[in-house]
């Protein structure tokens, strides 16, 4: 199977195979020893010197504590988004009673830095900013850097979505200033879903002293002052704690900078070999994102056979388009354990598909045999 | 390893063999037949024609899950507390804003069901009655087939934390009445942690449909809909699903009575073990636990010494005693994958450890040699 959805994302055996380890003790030395040693990687890779904390729960759960962690009821926020995870994480502002302003982009569009600079202004009492760093609805990475700055310039806390980026796209989280910012296990680093991540500033601290919304399962207070017992509050998900284990000892083999170009690498090579085809993506190739490729479905062509045909026959498993995008589009995920070889697999099954479901491509697209 | 304490508890080999198979898409259909299957053996091990629903998390989680579901801020509860997990649990109602009343119990003393039955007919604008079926932290188990007929006659909501007891002590969820019944992976169903369990039933979703209280990761109203498409909302635990699979099968062969009597069997070993060392238990016979057994350390003996003690020497981990009980007892956990070939390994290290830290059984106390 050639999972090229993004995320879960293929486990590399070893990472598997750290599974068949037993139970132990989850408050004792031996996972204690894990658990700090798994928190001082992903400090590394999230390129912090603050909190890193890890929950039992998928990358939604991190969302929902990111907000609850920081926000009151009555809190205003700028809730930027330019597709489906932007809107659940205004969604779950709202849910909470934060007041929330939106910002919205085209679905496919990148976010313009200029128009979140009046957004703060035109909103002088915000008290946070939420963005998603790449939209994996859609294929886009937004200009983090640039926004970031701006959020900074004004202020404001910042809370960063950056599930499907970091770890394979570059997000120095302290140096951008980045507040809080959020990933899951299933995404870049390798490993099964099951684990979420959370880095957490001190002035998101600050925020946190005063933050009334609820929370217990996801309470950042209770696991950074357990955290210094090298426990987590709740029991933790030990069998995925192993497997992040081996898998962030492999990320820090191939070191991060050399993983941040093999996923630009990687998604050239989606993007290259689907335009060879003739399709049409969805992103414009300045914002397009290194972890997903978005992919219009020809005219004619059904997303939803194309997907089953790859599946059936070629053993590839595409994303579906979410939403508004549904019959339009279909998904390449290539985050994680992926090489070009995988990709060069999607391209060759879909030359091969796409004729046969009933596409002709223009003559000016036909690749040259 | 003899890891003896309740959560997370010793998995089958088969089990964790499950989790070295490959991802696969939590949306695709071979993901979806294990969820059916999973939810439908769950549906069997809960007694209950309800829904279950299966949350990405711990069984903290799945409290809070039981809370936000069906409650709205300034609803009234009554919080039936004998232990730490009952505790837990009223706060959780607390935090989320509920008007929380205590019925408290010693900490080793089971819940008088009489004094629940005052406690409603003092309360009569209760929504609902929250209750920890086996108390973990103290290894008693409440009547809870008496409570719950209390509970069903006043017509509240009845949510009941069965965490450590549901698929090893007997509850008929449907039979006896109880709305809301929550477990989780990691105790007795011979899996790691990492998924909690939700059993909701008509009168549930009944409050659930007026409940205010902010809830967005336990959502269980979405887990519902999108369980119609054999998926949850946001991306599983796709391996510990995987473990699950293989350990519910293992235990649709024992069977649930025989389950139920191994449970017996193996916790009135651990009590007659450690009642024939001369050691006192926290909680009476008449509601010992049949999952988690607690037991004084005798006088002079530093409960602490004497578990690093087995640990170090016997390769046998036990639990500590929670807050009030830290330094008074330490526990064994019989729940899961045990028999009663693990609980003499206990006896027996505890009748050579002992000893050496200072323990002088009374002369009648004295095992017959």
């Amino acid at each position: 199977m050639n999972l090229r959805i993004p995320g879960p994302t293929p486990v590399p055996e070893s990472v598997l195979q750290a599974m068949t380890k037993q139970m132990v003790n989850h408050r004792g030395k031996e996972f204690g020893e894990l658990v700090q040693k798994i928190t001082e990687r992903l400090q590394g890779f999230f390129q912090t010197k603050g909190d890193v904390l890890i929950l039992t729960a998928s990358g939604t759960g991190s969302m929902e504590a990111a907000v609850t962690n920081t926000l009151s009821p009555g809190d205003e926020v700028l809730a930027i988004t330019n597709g489906s995870f932007g809107d659940r994480f205004a969604k779950i502002a709202e849910v909470f009673g934060a007041k929330v302003n939106h910002l919205s982009f085209e679905w496919g569009q990148p976010v313009d830095p200029d128009a979140v600079r009046r957004a703060l202004a035109a909103h002088p009492r915000l008290k946070a900013v939420l963005l998603v760093h790449n939209e994996t609805s859609t294929g886009v990475t937004n200009d983090l850097k640039a926004i970031a700055a701006i959020v900074r310039q004004h202020d404001k806390l910042f809370l960063v979505d950056a599930i499907s980026s970091i770890g394979c796209i570059p997000l120095p989280t302290d140096e951008w200033g980045c507040d809080v910012v959020l990933s899951g296990s299933q995404k870049g680093w390798m490993c099964p879903p099951g684990l979420a991540f959370v880095s957490f500033s001190q002035r998101a601290w600050a925020a946190n002293k005063t933050a009334r919304m609820p929370r217990f399962y996801f309470d950042l207070g209770r696991a950074k002052t357990i955290l210094q017992k090298q426990q987590t509050p709740w029991t933790p998900a030990v069998s995925t704690f192993y497997a992040l284990g081996v898998s962030l000892e492999l990320m820090a083999q191939e070191g991060l900078e050399n993983i941040h170009q093999r996923h630009a690498r990687v998604a050239r090579r989606a993007r290259e070999g689907v335009r060879s085809l003739g399709l049409k993506l969805l992103a414009p190739e300045s914002c397009a994102s290194n972890t997903v490729t978005a992919v219009y479905a020809p005219s004619g062509v059904d997303p939803l056979t194309l997907r089953r045909t790859l599946l059936a026959e070629y053993k590839i498993d595409l994303a579906e388009g979410q939403e508004k995008l549904a019959d339009k589009i279909f998904r390449i995920g290539h985050l994680g354990f992926v090489t070009e070889a995988d990709i060069d697999k999607v391209t060759a099954a879909l030359r091969e598909a796409l004729p046969r479901l009933g596409y002709r491509p223009a003559a000016s697209a036909v690749p040259k045999s």
